[in-house]
């Protein structure tokens, strides 16, 4: 079968590899028709060195069953599927806490520390089926298929965000990054009913589409002029809730400068940092609060999903770009270079 | 009049100084028969150069009101009253929603901020005294002055960090530090139910103190084998929520090393730091919140009065040492060298 290796940095190849396969009673195999590039997946396009040994990659995907192991119940042959981008039981503590990102089990695992295995590929095997996947009513060739592909990570994420911050018909926010993820937190926001929505970002494209899913308010400036804007549009004190969905420590700077006090920041994009500042004069002194971190996608699937079945919301309209495998590296490319917003590839 | 003044480090005196009067139509003049030395107060003591200006001192009092300018309304002569540590109108879009420490009005202030005024001195001029001051239902030699004295600050504070947390019936909880605030941070876990309180602290009569206030386990180690008694003592994982009552950064970090996935690091002692981990491998990872700051007391002070006044709660019992005016020198040096918990001071 065929699937997607990154290598160094700008390096991401197609190509033949041994043909994924059930190895433990609780996988799936999945016949991938959907996956996306993710904006974390440019991090390690990005900063890869040549040192660094291939990895397979990918970890939004829809599919259909093609197999499953004796143990596995939720979901069987046939069944069309989402994989969020966490594997769980879904039976731990964590899990039934809603926190499937900290799954307690062995096998539990983010994509890419899956050895051997991607959603950027013609199949892959689902460790911990029962946990791990949802089943989706509709059929692979749906006109819905793109808005269910992102109960994988993206609109999951946005609305973690908005979760985790506490919006509701009495926020007001600001969401910082015009990527997939910032543009998925203003539909979660609105579909929250935040009643002011102010997003950061510079592409017209994007803020186009921002402005559909719900932003009030455009601010395209950064640094200090962007603070102020944001200022200017919220009476002085900025907003109680900063999404930030970027992950680049200028992001977060931005996003302290436009929290109000007792307000809180809520972090989606993942920290291209460790330390930043947290002291008196950036949240203590005023009582902001920090929040976020790798989306329980999973525990959200089902409360997002009718709404995407019901065409209140269409989170699919993120996918600009379509493409088979052999689009994998110009994907990998144009994303990187902001050509494209994000892309949906059918293997 | 006479009050204390801090010069150098480990320079505190106490010394004639201009009586102090009303100087706007918002004041009160207060003679102070209670106050207190703060842990906060300890900060400068350590670390303030001969150079610094001196500054008045002292943010945590009880008095009666001598005199009021002409506009103020809730409190009048003869009245006993007791001051938050944060100076606020009590009118503004922050101190409706109750962070007065976030108060927009032009005087608004800490203490420490006010020119010429200060706690531990024999009157203080309370600008904005009707945001400010709360009258207490007893006569100024009631048993229960210390106790009501602790509303100022390190009670509302303890009580701050346990509510920004979400403490209740459901919540096992760290107590990082056994000062006062500490301390109260464990009696108002206690209060709000919290399943399991453990205190890490090292000084034995403070820790049984914390026993007496509800802490259920008491951890003295640090570090990183203090972190393991706590994993020991809590099934592997840590705490939902842990409260960091030193300000340190070796106390940061090991809240972070306590703390559960999913769970809160709730911070009320002042940051000795503005720089710390906050990334993918400290709270990003684990979707840990941070949150606190300085305590909006004055929010809490109705809420918490009750339970002094019918002797539920005794948060008096953090004083062991009581002084007038001549033993405010020994105060802070005892208070330094942990050789008192916290000092009273009687005018």
């Amino acid at each position: 079968m065929r699937a997607t290796v990154m290598y160094g940095a700008g390096d991401v190849r197609v190509q033949q590899v041994p043909d994924s396969t059930i190895k433990r009673r609780t996988d799936a195999l999945v016949r991938v028709t959907g996956a996306c590039i993710c904006g974390s997946d440019l991090w390690p396009y990005a900063s890869r060195t040549p040192d660094d040994a291939p990895f397979r990659v990918g970890h939004e995907f829809v599919g259909i069953v093609e197999d499953t192991g004796a143990d596995v119940t939720t979901v069987k042959k046939g069944d069309l599927v989402v994989a969020p981008f966490a594997i769980s039981d879904g039976t731990c503590q964590f899990c039934r806490e809603g926190l499937q990102t900290s799954c307690e089990h062995p096998e539990a695992a983010f994509w890419d520390m899956v050895p051997d295995e991607g959603g950027q590929a013609e199949a892959v095997r689902v460790p911990l089926a029962d946990g791990t996947l949802v089943k989706l009513p509709v059929t692979p060739d749906s006109a819905l298929m793109p808005g269910l592909l992102t109960l994988s990570d993206v609109f999951g994420t946005g609305h973690h965000a908005a979760v985790t911050a506490g919006v509701n018909n009495r926020t007001r926010v600001t969401v910082i990054g015009d990527g997939a993820v910032g543009l998925l937190a203003v539909l979660a926001s609105r579909r929250l009913g935040a009643e002011q929505i102010i997003l950061m970002g510079r592409h017209p494209a994007r803020t186009g589409l921002g402005r559909e899913f719900g932003a009030t308010d455009i601010v395209s400036a950064r640094g200090e002029e962007g603070i102020a804007q944001v200022r200017d549009l919220t009476g002085g004190h900025g907003t109680h809730v900063v999404i930030e969905a970027v992950g680049t420590m200028p992001a977060y700077q931005q996003a302290v400068g436009v929290v109000r006090p007792g307000g809180v920041v809520s972090r989606v994009g993942v920290p291209q940092y460790e330390d930043g500042p947290i002291g008196v004069a950036s949240l203590f002194g005023g009582n902001v609060r920090l929040a976020g971190g790798p989306a329980p996608v999973r525990a959200y699937i089902e409360e997002l999903m009718p709404d995407i079945l019901d065409g209140t919301v269409a989170p699919g309209k993120v996918f600009d770009v379509q493409a088979g495998l052999d689009g994998v590296a110009d994907g990998y490319r144009n994303m990187a270079e902001r050509k494209a917003l994000k892309v949906l590839i059918r293997p």
